[in-house]
C-alpha cells in the first residue's frame, strides 16, 4: 500500500504527521512526501521544514492521498494548479483520497467533493456549502472514498478509522497502542461547543487573515 | 520563549511534533529543532526527514527542552555522547526539561531523573527503575522542572500542561481549540488496561527488539 501525503509552504504540521504516524505504522505501507517541487517545504509557523522526496508527477497510483491544511492552502486551490490537477487524476484510483482540517478545501476546489458531505475545521465549516459541499460537524466524515476530519488533530482519529477499514481492526488498535493514543486533553476546550467563550473568541481572532 | 526540540537519527515524529503543535502556537515563543549535526534526520519510519536547523553548540540557554524516543534513541544514551553532556548542561538553566515515550530514559541516562518520579511508553515503564527512577504509571509525570510524558502521543497532552503553567489556561486552551484537540479515538485500545490481550500481545511482540 502506497500513502502519499502531500506538503506544501505553509502547512500545518500536526495535520499530515499525526495520520502518518498511525498510516506509516501499517505492515506494507510506504509512505511518500510529496509535493510540486522536491526538496525542503516549510510549515505554517516557520520552524519546520520536511524533505519531500518525490513530485506529483513521481507518485502515479497512491492508494490514499493525504492533504492537510494550513495558512499556505489557499495559495494550492487555483482550479489550473500542480496540486487540484493531480488530485483529480489519482482520485480516479485511490481507495480512499483524504483531508485534514482546511485540506478539505482543497478537495473542494478539485471538485472532488461536490454533493457530499465532509467535515473541516470549525472556524471554516460554513464555508464548505460555497463549494457545493454539505458540511458536516462530525470528527469524521466518510463519503464514498472520501475521509475528511476536522480540525488538526482529528487526522489522527480519521486515520485510526481508516487504519481500521484497510487492515481490520486488529491492526488499527495495535498501532493505537503502540502510539499509545489513550487521550487525556488537560482542559475540555477543544471544540467550540466545550470551550469558554473568551476562549472561543481569543481563537476565532487568531484564526481571522 | 525558547523551546529546543531535539531530533536524532530514528525519532519518532508523533513524540516531539504532536508538543511542536501546541507549544509552537503559543505567544512569543520560538522553536529550534537541534541536532548533533545541522541537517535533515531521519525518522524511525524511515520515511520522513525533518532539518535541524542548530546544533547543541548553537542553543546554550533554551527555556524548554523536549527530547522524544524512537528506535534510534538508545544510540544517544553514552555516558559523554553529545546530547547527554548537552542536556546536562542546558538543564542548569531551563524552565522545564521535558521527555515524551523513550526519551525519558535519555534524561535518566544524564541522571536528570534520579531519584525522581518519571513516565515513559508503556513497553519501557518498569526499566525506569534500572536509572534510579520511580516510574509513574500516569500519562504526564511532572516532578519539579522535569515533565515526562507516556507513549508517543501523551506529548500532546504534556505540551498543553506546560502551556498552561508558563502562559496561562486561557492561552493554552486556544491552542487546544485551534488544534481542535477534543479526541475521538474510535477504539478504545490505547492503553494496556483497555486494549484487547491479543492486541497487547501484538503490540509487544512488534515492539520486541
Amino acid at each position: 500500500m502506497q500513502v502519499a501525503i502531500v506538503v506544501y509552504p505553509g502547512f500545518t504540521a500536526l495535520d499530515v504527521l499525526g495520520p502518518y504516524e498511525v498510516l506509516g505504522r501499517l505492515p506494507d505501507t510506504e509512505v511518500v512526501f510529496v509535493a510540486e517541487r522536491p526538496g525542503l517545504v516549510v510549515n505554517d509557523l516557520g520552524s519546520l521544514s520536511v524533505d519531500a522526496v518525490a513530485t506529483y508527477a513521481d507518485v502515479s497510483e497512491p492508494d490514499i492521498v493525504l492533504v492537510g491544511g494550513g495558512a499556505g492552502q489557499q495559495d494550492q486551490m487555483a482550479d489550473d494548479g500542480p496540486l487540484i490537477e493531480w488530485l483529480r487524476a489519482v482520485d480516479r484510483t485511490t481507495t480512499w483520497t483524504t483531508s485534514v482540517c482546511t485540506g478539505a478545501f482543497v478537495l473542494a476546489a478539485a471538485g472532488l467533493l461536490t454533493g457530499r458531505r465532509a467535515t473541516t475545521h470549525w472556524a471554516g465549516l460554513d464555508m464548505l456549502t460555497g463549494f457545493g459541499v454539505t458540511p458536516v460537524k462530525d470528527r469524521v466524515v466518510i463519503d464514498g472514498h472520501y475521509a475528511t476530519a476536522a480540525g488538526v488533530s482529528a487526522g489522527i482519529d480519521m486515520a485510526l478509522i481508516l487504519a481500521g477499514r484497510i487492515m481490520g481492526d486488529e491492526a488499527a488498535q495495535t498501532v493505537q497502542l503502540i502510539i499509545e493514543y489513550a487521550p487525556e486533553p488537560p482542559y475540555q476546550a477543544g471544540s467550540v461547543d466545550t470551550a469558554p467563550p473568551s476562549v472561543v473568541e481569543r481563537a476565532g481572532r487568531m484564526l481571522s487573515p
